[in-house]
């Protein structure tokens, strides 16, 4: 098992959706990536700020998960980031309502020390010069380094976006961004042209209709599970590169057979997390469960042709 | 090998995307319909109608392919259907510049004789009442009836679709039309309605993000191949109603299994067609290259969980 680094958002979210919704509750990048990754019992560490506000109960959960909160940055007089969003009929599109940034529009990004030699590197969403920041106190190059980021970025700081991307080994983003960043239709080109800034696999995110890994001249497409209903998109994606990096982590094969894989987990992790607002389903999930819906994953694209 | 019907249109199109544009070319359902059924070699039978302006070499064409045209009425004193549109950028969404029904508007299909007891039957995109009367002039119940259909017939003809479709084993539309059909955003819900209504098989195509099968409580997710470029979509959901009706008539095997392959091979024979404009990529493929797209198919899905 390899250390595995996360960075991102710990958060408070006010989500509100056809389905109802929600005062202030746990949310955040890292906060979902965590959890997710967490599933495989990584050694894992949380790099992230907090302010005085945030109750020490997150944080217990996250510590209690196996997770190393020691570079958890609580800014006492501070407040924690705070970000609400409403979700139309669709669930596919939503407004964001209120971005508190709080104690994140100062955060410097601190590595333990005992994870400077940390194999992977998730990158959860935040702005791409505090994502470097940690590329940067890593003591030797980790085995892999794994970015999401979105089209905020693209639009405000693209040019230190590029620094990252150019030192990451993966990328997620949605089919979107991939078009934006790259000015290409086609997501089979978009993907080449990301191969040609640094990273070796591009994972594309397409929500309802699942992801895309692409590797050299190779594809591999992961559906996502068709679901009766929605309840809250909110760290879907977030989930999805949790698990995703976690398995990984876990399995310290970072071949592209094993990313399918590893694509797979973030994908069935996703499904169970939009189950319920915020983080609920995912502080609930267990063992078995995710066991079942791999299972049910492997069937839904599974045919036989020497029948 | 079980006999087939085809019923559609055979027709002339002129096209416009933003690789160029086409004069008057040979499109139609049942045109595409029949071009992908007969990499199968079933013994199928167009059911149609043209004018006397369609060249006696397109109807030549489809003949030497092995398909039955006995029922392919020529009107020598009319014109042929005649569609013209112009795809936007984006290639997923298109303006119809020009209908012309022409010999359509009063086209009565006759089912050739020999073709009665035929046990599998596909029903192209046609009004609604046209495709009842190819059901009712079988001699008995096919083994599998097939529905292909659009939004246009749910806003003009909604109670004779309504007839058609409960009619039928297996109905093949697209997510949007799946969901104003049934009202239900969710497609796990829409196609579960739609069961109600009469198919005991659901088929959702969703374009560039795939396709999926339902069948009782299960799911079959079928990807689309992800393409470097799509330079005409015309045609591609006909060619894949044809792709999945010739395999069942060339297996006779209608289990959920079996419709699982037909639904690759759906696939696989749509990825061709937009490949050039109209028919003109299906006209010359060759067996080899649709064996080769299989194999690319099942590779892009996929993955072993037991390594």
């Amino acid at each position: 098992m390899s250390k595995l680094i996360i960075v991102g958002t710990v958060a408070f979210d006010a989500i509100e959706t056809p389905f109802g919704k929600t005062d202030k509750i746990l949310g955040g990048a890292a906060t979902f990536i965590g959890l997710a990754a967490s599933q495989f019992e990584v050694d894992g560490a949380i790099v992230s700020v907090v302010g005085g506000d945030f109750p020490k109960e997150y944080i217990d959960m996250l510590e209690d998960r196996g997770l190393d909160v020691s570079c958890l940055e609580v800014v006492e007089n501070g407040k924690t980031f705070f970000w609400s969003g409403k979700y139309h009929n669709d669930m596919n599109t939503r407004d964001t309502l209120i971005t508190e940034l709080n104690v994140l529009a100062d955060f410097k990004p601190v590595v333990p020390e005992s994870y400077k030699d940390a194999k992977v590197v998730m990158l959860g969403n935040l702005h791409p010069l505090v994502q470097l920041r940690v590329i940067e106190q890593m003591n030797e190059k980790p085995d892999i380094v794994i970015l999401d980021t979105m089209n905020f970025w693209m639009d405000s700081a693209l040019d230190d976006l590029m620094k990252v991307i150019a030192k990451v080994d993966v990328i997620t983003i949605n089919d979107e961004e991939a078009r934006q960043l790259t000015g290409e239709y086609s997501l089979v080109v978009a993907a080449k042209k990301i191969m040609t800034m640094g990273p070796e696999f591009v994972v594309i995110k397409k929500g309802e209709h699942g992801a895309l890994l692409f590797f050299e001249d190779e594809i591999f497409y992961a559906p996502a599970l068709p679901l009766k209903e929605v309840f809250d998109p909110t760290g879907a994606g977030d989930t999805f590169a949790g698990g995703f990096a976690g398995y990984l982590a876990k399995t310290e094969d970072y071949s592209f057979g094993n990313l399918k894989k590893a694509i797979i987990y973030g994908s069935a992790l996703a499904s169970f997390s939009v189950e319920k607002f915020g983080t609920e389903r995912m502080i609930n999930l267990e063992k078995e469960e995710l066991y079942e819906r791999i299972v049910q994953f492997k069937n839904l694209t599974q045919f036989d042709l020497s029948e």
